[in-house]
């Protein structure tokens, strides 16, 4: 078994997709251990470290990468397997943050309201019990939610000479924060330059749908990811398969338009791993699917259009990659 | 116990939201007994039956109502528990319909496209079983899916002396199409005219996150509705709570901001129920909360927020009326 | 020539389209000398009325109206040419609104930020000099600008039984708020109603594009409207025109649906007229098209989309009904 | 007077904003003559050049440049003044292309429908006369419109390392297709990175309001800039003016958000111009101001916000860097 170990160290952090040499070369098949920092840089560490003071435009959101794949191409996959995520520290933090969040004004969805308050929250992580703890910040309200982490950035470079803040998500990728993405699933990322540049950060020990307040559990990784190539295979918007469900997403603006982005695809992709007429294929995902929320707090607002694989006969999608990194997987966390 | 029972005449269906006299007066406590009609009023009875020839607008989308409930009054709010609701049929139907749906130009979403295919599909309901049967229309593909009834439209008569059509979800409720009215529930509506005037339709035998082909599995229900009035408790947005969640509904476009409006009555309304601070309620459901998508078919779109009651230490809302009506619920189908 | 003059006494004004019985009927060829109320129903007189407290929801917005057109029947067009729109006070007004506008949150456009300040700015309206004068409230500044006067809300009774607020914009007309229904044009309507029932109301002094602050220089207005009824030619949204341009109006959310279906119906009305092929039509508008934005603070958003006669050969539309009331307009003035 | 000509090489066009070094450097106070290439590299040259053929992505809407301008820092303001933008053949030419424009699907309102039809239109450009003609593809219909030569695409380096592609309108200016950016114009930009590097490109000969098929009359450009560069003055979006109007621009979707950008931007600016209170300044924006639509079918759309410096008693904007550059560009073509 192929395992690479890879803790950026600070100045190595990246904050785009693209425009960026690799950090590391992969061979397809390998096991690779990062640590990833939160979406403060690890610079907020208490409620008085207001992320607007304490952290600096743009060196917002790093991710830890890019990695080139050996031999990919444009218009292959990579498909990344993540074995497991675990949070690094036993506390993490999520805030406001000035005109970001779903329930405020914006950048772009300029009002002339002040800001809201700026406010952080710390969070106990409880990895043993499985458990986040939040505490109110004002009158003494806690309670536990479950741990559930997940990974908010991972993409490749995107097409057309991009480079793009890692707090947008596209059609490459990036900053999608959907909670689907945990310990389990595979995610395909269609390779848009030669060794595709993925990089993976943001994670959160729980999400919840959306990411209404615009953070969520913040916290730095331990993470491993099993990759691999699937070679002459083209993936239009990043796709999810885990053990039971075949899911693609969508980024875009208004929310409609990732619904439609996502729906769109998963009907194109049930049609054409069953054979299914597409009208067919559009009343089978209307009548079994599934629209987990993703974020509408970024540059792009992300939806996920998930399916059960038992309503197509669990059919076989990238050439079973899903399957064979989920046994990779198994063999590395197994011989740990 | 008091039990009403009511089935419409065909001519007695109504077709809007207010400007309709009542049907029926329910005194507060009443376990209402009712047929609903599906959306097609019943005309789509096989495949050859196209809704834009067999239906006639604007006679779409017929509801059974409205109630006037005794004593409510502009600034009270009706709770609508679901005891049951039971497929009519053996069979129900889903179809495309030209210019209507979430991957097609439509009446707003104007564009130079001729429509879709029209297609009607036929499922077979099995009840005992607890499935609907899908079948492809072009090859012989065929899958069941768990039966999981609903009722896509529910609501008052609007303020503001309005009248709208039955498809059309709004603050008075309608047609939000959201999975999670479902058995069980206790749906509460804002009172905006004297008796509120509430009617129900539209059953779905289940139904996909965002119904994205324009339409669910549709049915003719047999449904069983304890009523209730919460005196001068005004609600801004339809809500909804079953055993373990409070959930808020929002109904706009573009659909971020059904979104908005959602999250915005959850995070306020847990606020009050709780005593806590806004910012720090704000937070809660931005970590724990979940977004489940109604419609992105509809004249307006529906967004839920749902948050588990365990978060919140199990508050009373509505005076406890989720509660009192289960358990009416369950004499009556005890007493059946 | 028949002339017609209305004016309501405060308790005859109506809140809706649709939902009320004719105040009057009038014989196509008629001309109609109305007075039409300010938005605010004349309650905002200073800069202490502040209108959430004056006004009561939902008595906001009165029309005059409704109007039987004597013969109109579904799949009709009433045609209002409007004569004169001339200011009945020597001042107008315009305000900020809790909650309302494009810079500020909404009931739909949901956020945590308490509403903006309500602000009453008095406008001098100087008919003779053809001004209006702003006076700024903190500080002294002033600045005269051109007075345009217009009607915001003008529409007949909505297709399917439906009543809606005459503050909404839709295919049946309303709250349109486009600067571009001014003296000289002519407005198309298709009837949904036997009689149509249009009213006319919302007078604005001047408008800039979009209403961004939520209302224009809101004025009671004496308005001359020419009415004639076109047989068997249905519009599908109102339509505008003037001695040089044909208009297609749109209004929805978000605002690009409404720009696409001002677009769309500018485009297949271009081809309908003319013999162009579709595709040639979407061309000529691309290139010779205006878009004037009506609003982007009520409940729909309004586009309005404006091709010059001039590149379609002048073309005659609806029987040449405009050509036809500007000359009833004409004699009208000229004997008076 | 110091004049700088440049004529890019086909390798040397730019297809992104950002990532790429500079073709040349320019002191402030320079006036630079440059060709600018069509959004179709030329290419299409007649009916049967489809784009989708022979184009390759993303070898579209070439830019010339980027320039660096001597001093410029991240804070300052470059300002352009479009001194003459002359059409560089005697014709154009305009496409609909796959899945791109306002009236048909794309990539992101992403739909099952085919692609409409790819045509090509080619116009005659008469600069004598200062008219282009245009042929309908089907029938013989044909009609002059006015010559109103602009640039589609004039922007920056992004900030945070970005690199963008040249169709993408944002905060650094990019593909906004205004026909407000005229000849005659001083176009402002906030500079990012060090030199600014600016580039101008996709000229039209005219276009409609929003571009609502998806091109222009697209038109290889003679174009003479004269650059200033405005030190210690930041620029948050892109700002226009004109002898008589100061403009501000967003671009967002969905389109409500680029024209409250634009709006926000220009109430603002009018408040620190003027020393009006935001709420007058507000006010006074939303009765005198006009929203002049850019385009409504690229990666972003783009409004303007628009209003006569005569309302504002004409204050001084960036030092007065328009009267300065407008009297050079005199100098300049009285020289010529």
């Amino acid at each position: 078994m192929n395992v690479v170990s890879y803790r950026p160290r600070p100045e190595e952090l990246s904050y785009t997709f693209g425009g960026r040499p690799a950090v590391g070369r992969i061979t397809p098949g390998t096991v690779l251990e990062i640590y990833t920092e939160d979406c403060f840089g690890g610079r907020v560490r208490g409620p008085e470290d207001l992320p607007s003071q304490v952290c600096e435009f743009p060196y917002l959101n790093p991710v830890t990468g890019p990695f080139h794949v050996e031999g990919a191409e444009p218009g292959d996959t990579i498909a990344l397997h993540f074995v497991s995520i675990e949070p690094a520290r036993d506390w993490a933090v999520s805030t406001t943050f000035p005109h970001f969040g779903a329930l405020t004004t914006t950048h772009t969805t300029a009002m002339l309201h002040p800001p809201l308050d700026e406010v952080v929250w710390m969070y106990d992580v409880d990895v043993e019990k499985g458990v986040v703890r939040y505490h109110a910040r004002r009158g003494d309200f806690s309670v536990e939610m479950p741990l559930d982490p997940m990974h908010g950035t991972v993409g490749v470079a995107p097409a057309a000479f991009e480079s793009r803040m890692t707090i947008t998500p596209d059609a490459h990728g990036g900053n999608m924060d959907t909670p689907e993405l945990r310990a389990g699933v595979t995610l395909y990322l269609g390779v848009n330059v030669e060794g595709g540049l993925f990089s993976v950060g943001d994670g959160h020990c729980r999400q919840g749908h959306g990411e209404v307040c615009g953070t969520a559990v913040e916290a730095a990784m331990n993470t491993v990811v099993a990759v691999e190539l699937v070679k002459g295979v083209a993936t239009p918007w990043p796709r999810l398969e885990d053990d039971d469900h075949l899911m693609a997403t969508g980024s875009a603006r208004p929310l409609e338009d990732a619904y439609r982005i996502s729906q769109h695809d998963l009907v194109t992709w049930t049609a054409s791993l069953t054979g299914l007429d597409t009208l067919d294929a559009y009343q089978l995902v209307s009548q079994g699917g599934e629209a987990p929320v993703g974020n509408v707090v970024d540059t792009n607002y992300t939806m996920v259009a998930k399916l059960p694989k038992a309503y197509l006969g669990r059919p076989e999608a990238y050439e079973s990659a899903h399957a064979r990194l989920r046994s990779l997987g198994e063999r590395y966390l197994s011989s740990r």
